[in-house]
């Protein structure tokens, strides 16, 4: 075996200072320029040191910043590719996100680990609340009449405007605003759908959209997915193939619950799939402006030459969800969808939705997204890192490309619904896994946040459910 | 003929200066007092002089204010009865609903005459623009996060509280906030229903809840109703007997477009048909609080005590349609009502909810109430006058007892689309008739608003769109 070379030595240097703790998970390398100055190396030998750091998935080059440290983990501790019921079924499971979304009186949850809320903590968002406030110095109320049915022209504009970093040539006129992202959601399947259809849901999926499928009684065709791929287009095609599918319901960027981003080239094949079956698409972005690449990953709609493609968002996870401002690009179902919102709301809120379109024009959005991605990727880190060190070793983990939400899979025979009657009594609770499936599979896995600015209390919390999952997998066992 | 007693001589003293615009419509007459001092009568005639102006509908007794001054007019001038279909019908107009809630770009109408917004510039809604300011005045976003599913519990006691007014006992556990009366309408249309099933509603009825309707693939049942006394209970029962009517949809309190309040007793029949064919009612109430009676009318939920009654309310008509605050007390549906909510739109925005909430626990809402309800009172007598006035002689004019929509009917082979078409040119627009119809019926009847100030200006449009009327008129017959 011949010596190691000099930026091997060098590599290895960091990864031990990394272990010792000298460069915590989330946190900046030494540039290129201090390490070649502090070691007396060669910028090619510093750059080869981050290149191996990088295979060994120890550290992440972010553009125009540098290297990061990532927590020791191997990729084969990914979640497994789903294998959800190959039929459409009817969705249950409304107790399950009844407990997240509405907490029984009385239970106050001492981590929002099971929640969906993002950060609202963050300095960049306090111009928001400036405008917010603002927007209402006029002597009466005559601002507060009725919204144009699409939505205050300025926010759509400003939608439109955003929506170029997707790859998407909007007009504000193929804009509506919706009262969050969930009517864009209900909006988009009322157009497509009638009771008894099927829709084609990634598995595992967001638990609202499933509720969407009961109320609309619609049933899900859930397709696997691959952790790092997305929804399997060769499980979807014989699903097509199969299936008199009316719509398929994705959410293929910084996903919800696995953290994936579909690369664009299966994007594409995604959108040119739907095309020869001549199959609407309804996307899910909500969480697609909080990717951790800059520029941001291309939406699906951007692949989409026919208008099938419905694009939904709001802004309830990059800004604050009480705004209850979402929106809808609608396609060529622009018409049905206006007719689905008058019937639904008849119109949004006028101020949040001023006071959105003022922040994004200010560019204050773009700052505010900067800031809090950055915060997420460092929280990520740190959340998977403390997972590695406090859950069961066999838990497998997502390695999230955006947003602010954590899969993890535990060993089959798992009950992650006992998982949080058991932590009730500690007012813990995180998502338990079946919420995300219409036919209640996902009963072994569950999904944290780390939204929330990593504290001694929030470690400590992890450290508990993960003590409690492991006697509970004992028990098991 | 024997010579007119005194107290008839001092009435038509008064006729006489009313004809005179001494008096003119809207105002308040003499006190009592005031009169016997000037024509030195005793209170007992002066009195027998108000209850003779009284019965030949000359003036009106306000409790606790006194006479004031009614438009002349005959009560035979009220609208017929109507005659929708008797059978269940799928619902169109949309395109007509449109061009009202979403006109035409470019089309800005010079008054909002075919419009459901309020007035919106009274003093006492200032004060809710300043708690709107207020509640933002926190350093951050945290009070942003999601809203309770069951919405603002502060907001929810304050509405609990406000609903003995109309004889409801309600915990604030009984009442679901929205985002409109318009989503408290399809959650309950939501629960209650599936495609195909048919609906009894009182026609002409509220176009909103018509289209919540078609898109729910729902079938209306057109009931007749009287302009006095509301849905006729005896077409009514014929239709339960007949069909099978899955909900009842009826604004019995203020109505819209007819402006009827149910007597109690009729309310109380209608509650006990439907119990008697174990029907749902979903009583639109979203005028109610625009009551000219003080204390306001019972609401049909008073009346009921099988929880079978769906309340559905907002404060788009009594403060202001952009907040999107509205609510339902859905009675023994509120599992369902709840499920409804959440896949719809998620939660309410929170900040006007909170603003609402202490607009009402400041004593606000009852000072606002008072103000806009004597101006509103005072605008309609006014706009029936101009209507008499400037309309064809055989016009039938609404009496509303509440609420800012006066309702007019003109002879059969009318078009109240056509006179839109003939208006637009002078940006006029009224809502023609066939909206509040299933069927498409009322093509001769409109609808104008009376919420805002009566100005000179806005004299001339109801002089303008009575003129072209007239020109209709004749040139059908």
């Amino acid at each position: 075996m011949s010596a190691p070379r000099r930026y091997e030595q060098i590599a290895d240097l960091l990864a031990q200072r990394m272990a010792q703790g000298i460069y915590p998970v989330g946190d900046r390398l030494p540039s290129i320029r201090t390490l070649c100055r502090e070691q007396g190396i060669s910028i090619t030998t510093a750059q080869a040191a981050y290149a191996r750091l990088e295979a060994s998935g120890l550290a992440e080059a972010r553009p125009r910043s540098g290297y990061y440290v990532l927590p020791q983990r191997r990729l084969d501790q990914l979640p497994t590719v789903s294998r959800p019921a190959q039929r459409p079924l009817e969705v249950s499971q409304w107790d399950q996100v009844l407990t997240i979304v509405e907490p029984v009186p009385g239970f106050q949850p001492l981590h929002r680990l099971g929640s969906g809320t993002p950060a609202l903590d963050a300095a960049t968002l306090r111009p928001l609340v400036q405008l917010l406030s603002g927007r209402y110095h006029a002597a009466d109320a005559r601002h507060l009449g009725y919204d144009s049915l699409a939505g205050d022209p300025a926010l759509r504009l400003q939608v439109a405007r955003l929506a170029t970093a997707s790859g998407c040539l909007l007009h504000p006129d193929d804009v509506l605003v919706t009262t969050g992202c969930q009517e864009a959601l209900a909006i988009a399947l009322g157009v497509l759908t009638s009771p008894g259809d099927v829709v084609a849901v990634d598995s595992p999926g967001f638990y609202g959209a499933m509720q969407i499928l009961a109320a609309h009684g619609l049933k899900a065709l859930e397709i696997p997915t691959d952790p790092r791929l997305g929804m399997s287009l060769e499980a979807l095609e014989l699903a097509l193939d199969q299936w008199p599918v009316r719509a398929i319901l994705v959410t293929p960027t910084c996903n919800n619950p696995l953290g994936y981003t579909m690369p664009d080239d299966r994007k594409r094949d995604l959108v040119a799939l739907a095309s020869r079956h001549d199959v609407a698409i309804i996307e899910d972005d909500i969480y697609g402006d909080l990717a951790f690449d800059n520029p941001r990953p291309l939406a699906l709609k951007a692949c989409d030459t026919e208008e099938r493609v419905l694009l939904c968002s709001s802004f309830s996870k990059t800004l604050a969800p009480g705004l209850r401002v979402g929106w809808i690009a609608p396609g060529r179902y622009r018409d049905q969808a206006l007719h689905e919102k008058y019937v639904s709301t008849g119109a949004s809120a006028t101020p949040p939705q001023r006071a959105v379109a003022a922040f994004i024009d200010k560019g204050r959005y773009q700052r505010h997204l900067r800031e809090i991605c950055r915060r997420y990727r460092r929280q990520r880190d740190i959340m998977i890192e403390w997972v590695a060190r406090h859950f069961p070793a066999a838990t497998r983990i997502s390695h999230p490309q955006g947003g602010f939400q954590l899969w993890l899979e535990m060993p089959e025979g798992f009950d992650s619904l006992r998982l949080n009657e058991r932590l009730a009594s500690e007012r813990l609770q995180v998502a338990p896994g079946p919420m995300f499936s219409a036919s209640g599979k996902y009963r072994h896995c569950l999904r944290l946040s780390y939204a929330a600015s990593p504290t001694a209390e929030l470690e400590a919390a992890v450290r508990r459910i993960g003590e409690v999952a492991g006697e509970l997998l004992d028990a098991e066992g």
